[in-house]
């Protein structure tokens, strides 16, 4: 079959396409360079002050954002690093005429602390209180306080807007960034190579595509859509690309009408003549810079005009608005679409699974050999994973950078090795690895805890509450309508029971050669979209013991219908994709009940089973022994 | 102590209030009457629209409803059963020139075709597609449509209005209602004596609560709030009353000021002097009719007045605005410290679940000798426990009708008995009973399934996945923060796990000598408010297999925090105040966990102990072996 076919060797196709995307090279998807420290750039705040009073204005926002709300940046989108040297992958930072505050969320205190001029820069927490309660103390009345409306969507003007309307300050658009002004070395935006995403991995047609949206977005009554997260656009139009770090996408904009041809806005120096045709069967396409007369004409002629709240730059609605349209603000209409896999997206993503869980059996067995002598590091295991990944040239990318953490450092959730922060893993350590692949056929995510010599009973006790929460997730069966909310305490139940938790979600919805984080459905508090049968979820229960040891068991899974005989209404059920074996050393096989037993059986015999034939004699020795079972 | 004297006998206090406050007699709490059968109220119809005609408008709204947005209603606010004949306890009316509707939920639906001249309604359903569906399909442009803003939301109003606006119609609010002027043998409304909540029962003075509903709006920065929900004036103002059936209420408004005196807005023909001296002592007495002006006035002057959004009538909004100020929609801010119970009310609630525990007990023990001889009807059953309850005179009322349904009608969820609908309890039947009754200490609900004679494999199967989902609601441990749409999937996921599924919440908050259902916290997908310690809700899944056997477990439970050794957190748990056994015939005790038998059996220990030394000879010896364990 085809599929099995595409696991272990390397097709025509994608050995052509990696060339054509030119983004691949032998340098590695990870480097591992310390964040730089501190260095002052007291003249680089004073000249935007200056420019700041040339333009009448007393204040301006710097959010970490780009025009699309993208999750990872370019470089010529990194302002906020720029102005503060500040380089975390989330914050913001306020300048007014004498003070500036740097907001970031916990994660990022201490990096923030070593990287920023704390004589020119407060430091503040970026969601509780939330940045605009310090713009309430600090602003003055009378005060002008300008903002990037390409950089901010709506909501968050707003948000501006009330708390500068409290000390009687105004909120102001401004028309061009005047830190582009200044900022001489600013990089080039990205002008990765634009692929078709292929038939036998899309397994829908762009004209499919576009009826459907069009479908979705009938009860909203508007004339037309503009699609604002380029996720949406790659999907759409069949299309990706290598703009953005780990994500496999080229930035753009579509407008839709409701009643006309589509547009696609994306820089032509990025197509090349097959991409171009392709495009042009369903869309025109125009250059970014078009965008902006495009939509006026449309918001004039037209009128209602849907934008999805989460992405859409507040500069589009105000355009519209300016225009004689309205903005219609809504949850993006492409987001369930793309995030209900179609057969053939299903069927790449088991293929992906099985590819990448070759390289998961060889990471996994070669750490048990490797490990307990003392002699391997962090480094050394995301190096070798990525190694092991790249052995199969269908490897387009890291869904993300790889986390390894031993001992201490596997408690720190959002962990990324660094030269400086790289520790040699040792016996009685825990090793949590997180980490993923981008393949054409499917994109992949998990988490594997690992012993290192002899666990404790307390890293034992509480790696079986989290597998046990892992399985009542896997094992779930809940009727059609069931939300992620529902679902998020059956994976928490257990470390309740001994006072314990995880300060993060249960499960993420994950794209198709797509971003590894995809919404709307997710397994958490905060998930209140239903799920439904097509959607891939992740499952990752953790427990996190600060200064001692982390645990996270992540599988993706697919959501399905639940093989029940007569059940009294639709029910759905998960079906795990990776295929890693779960560390058996590390279960207090007591605290399991029988099915949750001959759960984790079945789940190995699986691994076994669909793996076995592709691995060396190693790794196979090694895998019978990880999938016997319990 | 004060709290056990209190279970068994009558304490001077409960006999001198018996009397005082006139509305209890040897008459039952509960009557059986079947639902009138429909009349031809063509002519009311008629003189209606005749009405209508004359204040130029084509149509109007006849919800079922009150000025508080109450439950039940008293009788004098019946608009909807005098026009249409329908008798149930929610349902909505509209009355065009030439078409009229009536919507109710699938509930009522036979009842209504029953009750309701089908030449002159046509019946529709009340949720899905709402009446505004309607709506838009049947107003035709230039359409004038009344409503009584007193008797209809601001909510509520702003989505009939949209559904006009749709066809170019108009929703209009009426001075008055046109039913109440044609009604012509409408009741007065209700006068039953108001009572000062003892401070033994209450727990707090009416000076702490006002001082804490002021912190609690202090957010809203507005300059007055107007409580519309009788339930939070009668909690904050220490009173009791008997104007609605089944909750001891007195209908009133009250007024809070941010810096004056409130003013409490109550009939006084409802009050004694002791009464009277009570309420002086910290508000203004004022009669119904004075609210208006002083709303007005006080508009006038501050601005800002918040209201609650699921009780405040539209008309307080449109009089707020019209006198210039600006109504402040919010979430109703006593509800939550209303849900919060004190010491001294978790303190009653455990003496009242005693003091119930002892009827049912007795209850359970004369089913288990009666029911089998195929002698004892459904009525019987409702009496016998409602004697058996009032042979304590602490009664004052049932808390809601008791449902008790044998063999298919045990698999309506809503069931109450009728003459006609009676049926004698069979062996072979499961007997639903949910019931409770309303102590000046403490409000009771519980419902236990019984099985008469021997049950089928399916209702013994059933019954344990619906047990195992009240134990795991029971032993749950969840952190501070989490809500009851987290907790929902924990009673589900056994009946899950089979196909199957109940379509109901899983709990409700309940009052303290309040209303059965009380908000805003409840376990239920739609449940985002955090559980907090003192928090009472019901834990009642269930399964209906229809018309052949029901089955719900109904506990009422109270947030206390965990017994647990060194949290990482704050971690909360819930202490059960039911006391009634569950059916051990039923129970499957090879499904059970260990955790789950242990449970089960401390519970039943707890139960003995609690209520033994209350009982007769016969109901002990009966509960010795309905609580031996497992």
């Amino acid at each position: 079959m085809r599929s099995e076919q595409n696991i272990g060797k390397t097709s025509a196709y994608s050995s052509m396409s990696l060339v054509s995307k030119g983004f691949m090279s032998n340098s590695r998807f990870q480097s591992f360079d310390d964040p730089r420290p501190g260095v002052a750039l007291s003249t680089r705040l004073d000249a935007l002050r200056q420019a700041l009073r040339e333009r009448e204005v007393t204040g301006f926002v710097i959010p970490h954002a780009d025009q699309h709300q993208n999750e990872y940046v370019p470089p010529c989108e990194e302002r906020l690093a720029w102005l503060t040297g500040f380089t975390g992958s989330a914050g913001l930072a306020i300048v007014l005429a004498r003070e500036a505050a740097l907001f970031v969320d916990g994660r990022y205190t201490l990096q923030a602390e070593k990287q920023v001029d704390r004589a020119l820069w407060s430091l503040c927490p970026l969601v509780t209180p939330p940045p605009e309660t310090w713009l309430t103390d600090h602003l003055s009345y009378g005060d002008h306080l300008g903002y990037d409306p390409w950089l901010t969507t709506s909501a968050a003007a707003r948000r501006l807007a009330a708390a500068c309307a409290k000390k009687g300050a105004e909120l102001v658009a401004l028309d061009s960034n005047p830190i582009d002004a200044l900022w001489l070395e600013r990089p080039a935006p990205p002008l990765a190579k634009v692929v078709v995403h292929d038939p036998q991995f899309a397994g829908a047609s762009v004209a499919g595509k576009l009826k459907a949206i069009i479908e979705q977005i009938d009860p909203l009554k508007v004339d037309a859509l503009v699609i604002s997260d380029s996720h949406a656009v790659a999907w759409t139009f069949n299309i990706r690309g290598g703009d953005i770090a780990h994500t496999p996408l080229p930035l753009s904009y579509a407008l839709i009408p409701k009643h006309e041809r589509p547009t696609i806005f994306i820089d032509s120096r990025k197509l090349c003549p097959e991409t171009r045709d392709h495009l042009a069967q369903s869309a025109e396409i125009r250059e970014p810079e078009a965008l902006v007369p495009m939509l006026a004409a449309v918001a004039a002629s037209c009128g209602d005009i849907a934008l999805d709240s989460a992405t859409a730059a507040d500069a589009l609605s105000r355009l519209i608005t300016a225009s004689g349209g309205r903005p219609i603000h809504c949850n993006d209409p492409v987001a369930l679409l793309k995030a209900v896999k179609n057969p053939t997206e299903i069927a790449g993503a088991r293929t992906a699974h099985r590819r990448d869980g070759i390289a998961l059996a060889r990471f996994l067995a070669f750490i048990d050999r490797e490990a307990q002598a003392g002699k391997l590091s962090e480094i050394d295991a995301v190096e070798t994973l990525e190694t092991f990944r790249r052995d199969n040239s269908a490897l387009k990318d890291l869904s993300f950078p790889t986390i390894a953490g031993s001992g201490p450092n596997s408690a720190i959730v959002h962990y990324s090795v660094t030269r400086k922060s790289n520790r040699t893993i040792q016996s009685g350590d825990l090793l949590l690895v997180d980490s993923g692949g981008q393949y054409e056929d499917g994109t992949t995510d998990a988490t594997r805890t690992i012993a290192i010599g002899t666990p404790s009973e307390e890293m034992r006790d509480r790696f079986t509450r989290v597998l046990r929460g892992h399985i009542a997730i896997a094992r779930a069966i809940f009727p059609d309508g069931t939300t992620g909310a529902q679902l998020d305490s059956l994976a928490r139940q257990y470390l309740w029971q001994a006072g314990l938790d995880y300060d993060h979600g249960t499960g993420h919805g994950v794209g198709s050669y797509l971003s590894v984080h995809e919404g709307p459905a997710r397994i958490s508090r905060l998930g209140t979209t239903p799920l439904r049968r097509g959607m891939v979820l992740s499952n990752e229960p953790g427990y996190y013991k600060n200064g001692s040891f982390g645990i996270r068991i992540e599988n993706l899974q697919l959501v399905v219908e639940a093989l029940i005989a007569h059940p009294t209404r639709p029910m759905n059920a998960f079906e795990p994709l990776t295929l890693a074996p779960i560390d058996r050393r590390l279960i207090v096989v007591d605290m399991l009940g029988r099915e949750e037993i001959d759960w984790l059986n079945a789940y190995h015999h699986r691994i076994e089973n669909e793996l076995a034939s592709y691995l060396d004699h190693t790794t196979r020795a090694w895998l019978e022994q990880a999938t016997a079972p319990l």
